[in-house]
């Protein structure tokens, strides 16, 4: 024990947070103490409501404390039937800052991986064949993340949402937008390669 | 707002700990709420415990919630009368961390720095007066960092226990074991030349 027991307890528990080692909580915990003792407390509070009240959209499975996300709760989102399948709720923000995107999404938390115990029913996909069955679709987009577990999980639903024939896409992969050739890796320069497509 | 409200607070409000942004920020609330609800939870409860009763010792400053912090509740620690001024608690836990001290601390909480408005009061300068004035002490160890504003503040408690004839020294201030010569910057390299001892 360096410091006082509930000091202590605090350097311990800030090291929940990922990316923090016992050096930076300590500092946090420091920083805290000495200057922000009223934004701390604030942050302890939010930290409670919001580990208790956030749960899980009852349509798209994101992240919010209603029970409705503010997209699923919006009739505007529904009426170009596209839904996009992401892995996580930040690749929502990432999509929505883009602007280009005025449909619903699916998050799945998540992406297939058998040896980690991760199979459909962890990612919602019993209530997204649901949703396929009962919606009015007219595209799927997938937009999970393109690794080997992201595409596998992209075929598993692209096979789904084939039986009730809706259209399946999935997002483009290749050469970053300002990327160098010379500097991008193999496979996505092959992938740039196979999904090229004719100037217009 | 690209969250729900709650989860775009707890965002926000995560970015008050030191070194984090808003990206970090974002992926410590997602894992908080995917995986670690309840020790997060636990978090949140420390954090409030902590920053409501944490205070500082009323011997050395340092943190804690209790009037004493062990060290100055323990009579053995006053017995050889040495006192070590240090500038954070985190100073106080790396000397305690060599075992080779025994003596009691003084936290000053800072250096002094006109210009940030941090002058002797605002480092307990008349506390640590009181307690060189009404203490048995033998020895006043200096161990502020070794930076301008370090260097200032143990000049001028230097000059304060000159007063009641105590004996007064400086931590040394050289090349650190396991260190290379020619990596050393000038400065270092000089105080360590000034500061050289016969070998005995």
């Amino acid at each position: 024990m360096k410091f006082s027991p509930l000091l202590d307890s605090l350097i311990r528990e800030l090291q929940i947070l990922p990316g923090v080692g016992p050096k930076s909580a300590q500092r946090m915990a420091f920083q805290l103490l000495e200057r922000e003792r009223k934004r701390g407390l604030q942050l302890g509070q939010t930290l409670q409501r919001a580990l208790t009240e956030i749960g899980h959209c009852q349509h798209c499975r994101t992240f919010t404390e209603n029970t409705l996300c503010d997209i699923c709760a919006n009739p505007k989102r529904a009426e170009n039937g596209q839904l996009c399948i992401v892995e996580t709720p930040a690749d929502v923000a990432a999509i929505e800052q883009t602007h280009l995107y005025s449909g619903r999404y699916f998050v799945l938390m998540g992406h297939l991986s058998p040896l980690d115990g991760i199979g459909p029913k962890e990612l919602g996909l019993d209530q997204l064949d649901n949703l396929l069955k009962n919606g009015d679709w007219q595209e799927v987009i997938l937009a999970t993340n393109p690794t080997i577990e992201g595409d596998a999980t992209a075929f598993y639903i692209a096979s789904m949402a084939k039986q009730y024939q809706i259209k399946v896409t999935r997002i483009a992969h290749g050469v970053p937008v300002g990327g160098e050739l010379e500097l991008v890796d193999g496979t996505t320069l092959s992938h740039s390669l196979s999904g090229r497509r004719p100037l217009e």
